[in-house]
């Protein structure tokens, strides 16, 4: 790492999206493998004018869906032009023939683009265990026009029960240096215990050195995305993917590149803004929930603690209902495995002292219900027995969660 | 072990209870603890006329309650005389003067039977972070009446949200020799992740060498209580006791007894008859889902797998709305860390088959979904990796989980 300090400007990008770095385009539209319904999308592609640099993280479920295993093995070169998306399959399940689909889809958008295959990377997201259906993609490819403000048509149509597409674009400015990073995701689902696909996408102009592009998107994933969802909750679908074409000109960006920092921070800016979206919008979702855990022996005891807070039914269905139920706050975080000691514990829930040192506070009731109700709770726990900190995301538990569950594949 | 083969006949006992073992005596009362209603019990003892040799299992939450921390220092040397149980005050989280508390109250215990305070065990299950009406239970404690009959009032004082009491009691007969044992437990709450209190009482007339006894405890609750609740997802009071007061005159159960072995079948049959009954009462829980497990490569895989399954809100949310979603089936047991291959597994609802070998099936999607409108439904999977088989028991989740748990404390 270099010890050299220097002034980087990060600003948000107003309608960012993921073709906001320069050379990057995307298009999308509808093929038929959704329901229909008015401005509904469930085929995209988006391509960058130069080859890139990429690196990704897919599911850690055993059951892995055909694209997952196609864009792990196409990443291996570390190179991608494109990424093709559709929503309405998720092509899991599917056997030998689901991966011989994903092949035939990729061929045809490798011919469409003059890519070769192999640059190439797909992701799906949707029901589980049918077959993806080719002829509906290979008949509406060509509909496709691309743009460079075609990430926003990208981002609709990766969605499922999304009810509103994640996107954040960060302009990272350090002396005559500039370069954009891009990012999508999808996600919804009760997010814990999360089944439902999540896919992120990110996009930059720097030109990053692959070994660190790889590390940095790991960095950034486990302070982001990793905290909306518990360790091990997977779909066979999850992608995360960066893409970095170089076109801005810097100096290729590595660990020890003085850039390397104002990147980590503009790459885990946009992480966070998604992550914290994809909170905001879990099924059913009436608020948004944010677990900081501070006081804690090490990150790993700090994130576990968090995560386990966000990701309680007990604790998320009280919230939904305005309901200080601290106890249940306390019980996940007993439940996570990390060091806790009562008799040292502070908890608030918006600002109000709950629980110290062991024992119950005595609050106003009404205030606290109050204080709940709102768009955004935050729960803050020290637990006094060291200085590593974490923030998880997430949301309330409402009856439309479990209706929306109740009838999805039928 | 011994070689010998023995025969012997199990029969449920007609209105078992936990007081249908020789020498075992319970009551029940009201003491103003949970909230007043048509016949509400919350404070119940059971006792025994004999000593008895004791032994226990408690949560593995790192939050644990007073209660929990004095049954299991007063387990220590595996004896006891007498369990008392509360409802509708957990005792957790309230720090020293909750420990004071329950040794108050266990005094006044001891001194009304005649006990020594460390033959006391106890037990509370409520709202969690307030103080025990320790005056309460001073002034109701001589109300209660103890009798041979007294088990199913002291079945009804640890209910919470339960709708029904959970108890049952198997005879054993080999030979000339007879000894029962019963048992009684509560649950609710969505089981999984159940941060609902689990308590179980077990009693039993024979005479168990200690050792054995916990070792025989601990082996029928894995393949039972454990199979209703994922690792981990634990509340601060679970507690499962079983106490022997040998009044049967049998030769002492140890280890390799030839007794030993119904001895264990009928502790495994009472405990599997009360997980059934806690997972069929979950909250708003309108059918149990008994999940097997065949051809794991190893035992842990197999309840890994069985437990993921009956605990993924989402397979419980398909079933609920009669919706066989198999998929979610499929990303759960990928998500539990059991080795699977996707190009083995077989997967029945219901009887119906619905993947085999990595490909889908074609079924009748009306006739399975037909099949699981009833209010027993059975998941099947053969991961045939193996010989290794479990069983795991859950509820479906309906919008009423959440209506109930929005509104718990308040």
């Amino acid at each position: 790492m270099s010890a050299q300090i220097i002034k980087a400007k990060l600003a948000t990008i107003d309608k960012g999206s993921v073709t906001s770095p320069q050379g990057f385009m995307a298009g999308a539209t509808y093929a038929g493998i959704k329901q229909p319904g008015k401005g509904v999308l469930d085929l995209g592609i988006l391509a960058s004018e130069a080859q890139c640099q990429a690196a990704g993280l897919f599911t850690t479920n055993k059951v892995q869906s055909a694209p997952v295993k196609i864009s792990k093995k196409h990443l291996k070169s570390h190179q991608a032009g494109a990424i093709i998306v559709n929503s309405g399959c998720a092509n899991a399940c599917t056997g030998k023939k689901g991966l011989a689909d994903t092949e035939e889809v990729i061929a045809m958008v490798a011919e469409g683009l003059s890519l070769s295959p192999e640059n190439i990377l797909v992701a799906s997201t949707g029901i589980i265990g049918t077959y993806l259906p080719v002829n509906k993609i290979s008949e509406n490819l060509d509909k496709i026009v691309f743009s460079a403000e075609g990430g926003h048509d990208f981002a609709r149509a990766m969605m499922t029960t999304d009810t509103f597409p994640k996107q954040k674009a960060v302009k990272v400015t350090v002396g005559e240096t500039e370069f954009v990073i891009g990012g999508v995701a999808k996600g919804a689902g009760m997010i814990h215990p999360d089944l439902a696909t999540m896919l992120c996408f990110i996009t930059t102009d720097a030109a990053v050195e692959p070994g660190f592009l790889q590390r940095a998107l790991k960095k950034a994933v486990e302070a982001s995305l990793n905290m909306i969802s518990i360790d091990g909750d997977t779909s066979p679908n999850d992608t995360v993917i960066i893409l970095a074409n170089g076109m801005a000109g810097n100096e290729e960006i590595k660990g020890s590149s003085p850039m390397a920092v104002p990147f980590q921070q503009a790459l885990q800016e946009v992480c966070i803004s998604l992550a914290r979206d994809i909170a905001r919008d879990g099924e059913g979702a009436t608020k948004i929930i944010e677990v900081r855990v501070q006081g804690a022996k090490n990150l790993g005891d700090a994130r576990r603690a968090a995560r386990y807070v966000v990701s309680s039914p007990l604790v998320k269905a009280a919230i939904h209902g305005n309901d200080p139920n601290w106890g249940r706050i306390m019980v996940a975080m007993g439940m996570s495995g990390a060091e806790i000691r009562e008799s040292r514990v502070e908890l608030f829930i918006n600002g109000h002292l709950l629980f110290k040192k062991g024992e119950p506070q005595s609050y106003s009731d009404p205030e606290v219900s109050s204080s709940l109700n709102q768009s955004e709770v935050v729960i803050l726990v020290d637990l006094h027995l060291g200085r590593a900190r974490a923030t998880a995301w997430g949301c309330d538990l409402s009856e439309e969660y479990v209706t929306a569950n109740s009838d999805y594949s039928t």
